[in-house]
């Protein structure tokens, strides 16, 4: 038998053993039967009980709340998404969630249709960001900052089509970082790839692909195909639309609608359907037609340059984790204006499962998740802000951290490993009535010493429910008092797991129970 | 000299000793200069430099962004809070930011008209959430949850005035704790109250008090003082401005604005002075009017009861953190169906300095920052939300945490030691030109151990430079590779704050620098 101040120190040592860590996570079971929950959501969805009730119990459309599981699993992500932040030193800032209207106004093109306005109740006219790159800039201009290094984790919105069974929501979270400042070429690029890299290898979603391209080398092809000025950004757009159409289809549309000359299709058809590592943008600075372009050379030289770096940063294997020089990749966002890059899941199996887990049909559904992280270099936006024009070279990455939830929440579903929503360590329990007090008692100098402690509600509550609330919230730890502990002085501290009942001349070798001196 | 991975070691090490800590906040100096900051960004708001630029670079009245340094400062308070919350056992919930307009309806009473609405673009009409105990209790009637311990951090909205220096903004947080379950009186009362005393005490925010009242005891109050039944509420509001009005005006408003005779008015006066303990509640229960309401006398016995439980708690100090029954105590919202609390900082100078330091003027804002934490017991709300009107008990506290912000922030910037706002722990720096490739190389195996590192975005910066990030950053080491150094085949590591130039052979007893094995 030992004192309080022992109980506290066993309870300490168990969850911070010599070794440093941090990550408390055990398995046990969980409190919230999940399927229930969710048919009860889509009942409370479809109308509730009888249709008695006069407002529609739900959450707005395309939008969604996190339970305490999505959450536990949603705090995870983010902490591996900061920690990675971190290491590269990135500061964080934070802007509120609604903009001036006009600090929106044209810089998403067509997407402008998608912003949500607030309603013009007197002063002035807002809106809802839409992503946290124009908010950085204006951030930037507003401060008259001219180098930074920063994160940025916030909800943003759109008044799009929400698919929620594949993550697309019209509130949703990005992981936004970016380096603002004038440094020497690729550098501040490469790390932010490196980024990419680190995160999506942490987060362990399997094999994926980084494609790489730049918006000078895309501009420059377009112009030595042919392509004239005016229709660089449609045509670009067109090209976005490799990932999901055949060529055929694609060319059609550059023919047909946007009226490009068959012959210039067919150039850049040839250039679109290319894909390798240094060694491409080595052949394509000596192809003839390529480097008639000044703008296009800039971009291959560069693109050298970044797999030079990529290569001391080992972000380059090639085989699970493959970088990918893709002159197909276009982007969707007018303002880049150098290198742009999209990481893709390529694992076979993951998408299609997530579809079918959750609704039950392939089909339509079935396509692949697809990017989960995208960005580029943006060097005008700042000046855009700014009232002599003064710019800003930038360089940035999102991660698309829904689909990464979508995904996360699949495998924690199908895993036999339970998610915990608590970190209670210990719960403290009675066997008999009329304890109430000393259990208080006792909570109050667990608390204080920063353990983390429950004690049930209840005056009486009965001894099998208190340990049924600890299997159920995986509480690994429960310290039971009863009237023949208090009068000898002591406090039974019981493993939950192993469910035996622990005896103060226990012999099993295994510590089961230890007791623990205790006055109150 | 030793190899790289006793490098990596090496910084572990002086960041991660032996005995387990978290806490890796150094005192180094601050990368921006605050004051020109702000000067600079006043002088954005007034309109740039010559007004030349067409749109306003403003945020949005009432918000603000938050920079690297108060980032810093949010993250720590914000970590000590949910530390708090975790200790007691609580899980956290997400919802979205805007909620059905008909969601809000009819829940604020008067400060309906405060409430942001969203513009009509076609489909659901949408308001900003206006707290987050309304969507609390949608989102336990919507998956019909009748027992949970929860935490919610998330911004509020509210078109209120601002009062930007104090700590009054239209877009702010709250940190809100709730109880939901129906379970034995007062225990999830009494919790809600320790886990103010414990994030006020954390916070280090100086001395407090925490007044306790209960909605049954004013209701009954003016039941025996002879209110008429439909005044309650409008005389509860009256009641609700003591706290920055002297009674002769309360009464006066009273009598004159709500229409209550002055005899009723001046019985309430003689309550409403009463503050005390358990000993005030024990002498209004022998109170010959006060006892004639059942409600009173519920409402008294459960003050008794609170205060049994904070004794256990030992949140009774009544010196400096004080708990007092306060029958002036009404508080504004109308949801409140039992005890309800309020704490207040209560250390003189606190607020007057805080506005000085603003606005350089003292006057109408050297008033207290006044209430930094509310709440109370709201049994009937989730059952507004229920199809069957089925009742969730509820009790919570909501921390005002802009107000503590306030407050932290003047504390940082009047304390000598700097806010750190990366946790960069080593630089990677170079001695001569054209050594990127051996700094990219290193600072790889730094990020893949885990250490977080820094390196200039420059292929030759002067070594004065990166030093010079460092004390600005706060970046305590520094791994220095010169020509030299490679030919050795070490690398040199240096502590930043003693400026000392390291040498292998140093013999000055204190380890200043190290040389590191280093093959590339």
């Amino acid at each position: 038998c030992v004192h309080l101040a022992a109980l506290i120190d066993l309870v300490r040592f168990m969850f911070y053993p010599p070794r440093c860590d941090d990550d408390d996570d055990d398995d046990a079971s969980c409190p919230i039967d999940e399927e229930v929950a969710k048919l009860l959501e889509l009942k409370a969805q479809l109308g509730g009980d009888d249709g008695k009730h006069q407002f529609v119990l739900k959450t707005a459309k395309g939008t969604r709340d996190y339970n305490p599981k999505q959450m536990a699993i949603r705090e995870k992500v983010f902490n591996t998404i900061i920690g990675c932040f971190k290491r590269h030193g990135a500061e964080t800032i934070d802007t509120p969630v609604f903009e001036l209207k006009e600090t929106l106004t044209g810089k998403y093109g067509e997407d402008s249709k998608l912003i949500y306005d607030l309603k013009d109740q007197g002063g002035e006219l807002l809106s809802l960001r839409y992503d946290l790159t124009v908010p950085f800039a204006r951030y930037l201009a507003m401060n008259k900052i001219t180098n930074i290094k920063r994160y940025h984790i916030a909800k943003v919105y759109r008044r799009d089509n929400p698919a929620m069974t594949r993550g697309r929501y019209r509130e949703f979270y990005q992981c936004d970082f970016d380096i603002a400042g004038q440094y020497d070429a690729m550098i501040p690029d490469a790390e932010c790839l490196k980024i990419v890299h680190e995160i999506l290898s942490e987060l362990d979603l399997g094999d994926f692909r980084i494609k790489v391209n730049d918006r000078r080398i895309l501009d420059g092809m377009f112009a030595v195909c042919g392509v004239p000025d005016d229709k660089f950004r449609t045509i670009c757009s067109t090209v976005d639309k490799l990932d999901k159409m055949p060529w055929e289809d694609v060319k059609k549309e550059m023919v047909n609608e946007k009226g490009l000359s068959e012959e210039a299709a067919d150039q850049i058809g040839e250039y679109v359907s290319m894909q390798g590592g240094m060694d491409l943008a080595e052949r394509l600075l000596q192809d003839q037609k390529m480097c008639q372009s000044k703008l296009a050379c800039a971009g291959l030289s560069d693109i050298k340059l970044l797999f030079s770096y990529l290569q001391l940063f080992q972000v380059t294997d090639k085989v699970r984790h493959a970088v990918v020089f893709d002159l197909s990749l276009a982007r969707g966002l007018d303002y880049y204006t150098g290198i742009i890059y999209e990481a893709v899941l390529t694992q076979a199996g993951v998408a299609p499962v997530t579809a079918e887990a959750q609704n039950g049909a392939p089909g339509e559904e079935s396509v692949s998740v697809g990017s989960v992280a995208g960005g580029g270099r943006y060097d005008g936006l700042v000046g855009m802000f700014d009232p002599k024009g003064r710019k800003v070279p930038c360089v940035g990455v999102s991660i698309g951290i829904e689909r990464v939830f979508s995904i996360m929440e699949q495998k924690a579903e199908a895993s036999a490993e339970k998610v915990r929503t608590t970190e209670v360590q210990v719960m403290v329990a009675s066997a008999q009535k009329n304890l109430l007090e000393e259990k208080l008692k006792l909570i109050t100098e667990l608390w204080n010493a920063g353990i983390k402690a429950e004690v049930m509600y209840k005056k009486n509550p009965k001894l099998l429910s208190q340990l049924q609330h600890c299997e159920e919230s995986g509480i690994p730890l429960v310290a039971i008092l009863g009237e023949q502990e208090l009068k000898d002085g002591v406090v039974k501290l019981r493993v939950v797991a192993t469910r035996e009942e622990g005896t103060r001349t226990s012999t099993e070798g295994v510590c089961v129970c230890v007791c623990v001196q205790f006055s109150l």
